[in-house]
């Protein structure tokens, strides 16, 4: 099987965070032409990512239909060995993918992929709310609820104009509004009362990799779908909600 | 009871560390008309900790007369949520703790004051030796000093015109004078030989706290009064003296 | 005995560093007049250090002949509570060591020279291949191979131009050369083929220490004579090859 990839180091290392959210070891999918697809599922089936990185995300990309199974953490602890802003080429060569920048030289060893769990496509949501919030304001909502307790309450509030998120702890509560006039922005059609209850297990690991205009979709006790652009490659986090224990 | 004040983040975040250097749990007592005050005492009975917290220190004040019992870790934990350069609003409801900043708000779990022990207040003290210093002049020579022994002597030496620090190890030991011109300030009727030995363990969790000119005064084989102005609040530390065992 | 040198509080971290990264104790020998000496080897044999630390290095330096025995983790903790820009002076007293800056003072406790191990003389060398290569290169290179691998392979080869460095782990191997022409520098003399292998346990440690300019001396399957100036002294690490086992 042939495979090259040439991008920038910080851009693939940024794509394999996003992944490593989810899953320790992954099936790089290159049985389209245009783009380099990898899904994955976290164990326990609570959360799901799927990325596509198209040919124009990459400087160059040459491949053959396969598949390559990697171990995500040692590929990123090799990658971090390289200067962020250095072009890195990928290659696979006898079982291995050879990392390099045109001087150094790593080879990592890859896995069987039919040793990894199968890869899923992604569930169609048909979820009422949808809000585009700035990823560093949620990451810091995020950041917020998890000091004080291992869920989240997320919702819209269409009486206060708001998207909301709520946590509650044994020792307090924490509620911070993002109102619609600025701080969020949500169309006409998507203003719809919603509310489900996430475990922050997953959402402070997703939450990190978030970049730009990030997309939420929201319903009533379903899952949480959270979409965006990271370096050209669009990403999408489906996120079972909790069964509700709430106080 | 009504309980509101408001204040920079920046400052009541200073404000609790600093109680939160002598105790875990302290009461806030509002039942002065013109001050917000807490009196904490450690569990040794080894340092005491007073501050006041006048009315003008405080952006706005609007107190009736009562006692309010909290968790200063957890208060602390939620205070640093805020950006510390925003003000913040404390109020009370329903045995809580109310924190916002006028979009996010915690709520904080009181403890019942009746639960806490008792408020002390700080003991009339006439020490002979008094010298104005510089908080960081300070902290350094404390940190100095901890990095070799558990007890600190500090004295003042007329002969050598100086206040000192000196700290003996197992592997050896520490001295350093602070001159009376210029490194310190000390009026001619407090230059007086005096020397005694402390616990580093408390005076390394007060020195971190300290700001601006600090009055230290001192005995022989006596406690330690330390003041310092802290945003417009008063605080005054004692310590009491370690037994000698020096060799 | 006298003992009297002083220099910057910097140059003085440095060289205890450099000596600390083979053993924890060390004497400091002052038969010679115009340097003071170190030699320490670590306790396996493996790595040897020479440092020589002449007359213009210091600011100033007063010596008899005889030697001092330093226990230098606790000597680098001392001489980092002094800013890095202050002189300090060191000189004996009472089988101490004092250290100050003209107002703080240290005294450490020395170690009877005669309990430590006898210093030895560095072995004569006649390696083939000599490299000059920059000390930010070079450390990056042994950080890269130390993250996957416990020994490194450091070789010259003459047919692509180059000295190289080779690590092999378990998930997957790492190369990197250093081409004739522009990264290291080689005379043509010293052009040779060879390759020795090494563990990263002691060469991670003196990799730290390295500065500007670093000569390294290299044979096939011989120790490795790493020698470079830093702060005016001159030091000279030799390294035993590790057995081969690779492949």
């Amino acid at each position: 099987m042939r495979f090259k990839a040439q991008t920038k180091v910080k851009t693939l290392h940024d794509w394999l965070r996003a992944i490593n959210a989810v899953a320790d070891e992954c099936i790089i999918d290159t049985s389209e032409t245009d783009a380099v697809v990898v899904r994955v599922v976290d164990p326990a089936n609570a959360l799901m990512l799927d990325i596509r990185m198209p040919d124009h995300a990459w400087d160059l990309l040459d491949t053959e239909p396969g598949r390559i199974g990697v171990d995500l953490a040692l590929l990123i602890e090799r990658v971090k060995m390289f200067d962020p802003d250095a072009d890195i080429t990928i290659t696979t060569k006898e079982s291995k993918l050879v990392l390099t920048d045109g001087s150094a030289r790593y080879r990592v060893r890859t896995i069987d992929p039919d040793s990894l769990r199968k890869a899923t496509i992604l569930p169609a949501l048909e979820l009422p709310a949808k809000i585009t919030v700035d990823a560093k304001r949620l990451q810091r909502l995020v950041r917020n609820a998890a000091s004080l307790s291992d869920h989240l309450r997320i919702g819209v509030d269409t009486a206060n104009q708001c998207m909301f998120v709520r946590a509650e702890g044994d020792t307090g509560d924490y509620e911070e509004p993002l109102l619609f006039d600025g701080e969020v922005v949500v169309l006409a059609e998507h203003r719809v009362d919603v509310s489900s209850l996430y475990s922050l297990d997953y959402t402070t690991e997703t939450a990190k990799n978030l970049s730009g205009d990030v997309v939420i979709e929201l319903g009533t006790d379903l899952p949480m779908l959270i979409s965006f652009v990271l370096h050209d490659a669009i990403i999408s986090y489906v996120q079972a909600p909790r069964i509700e224990k709430e106080g």
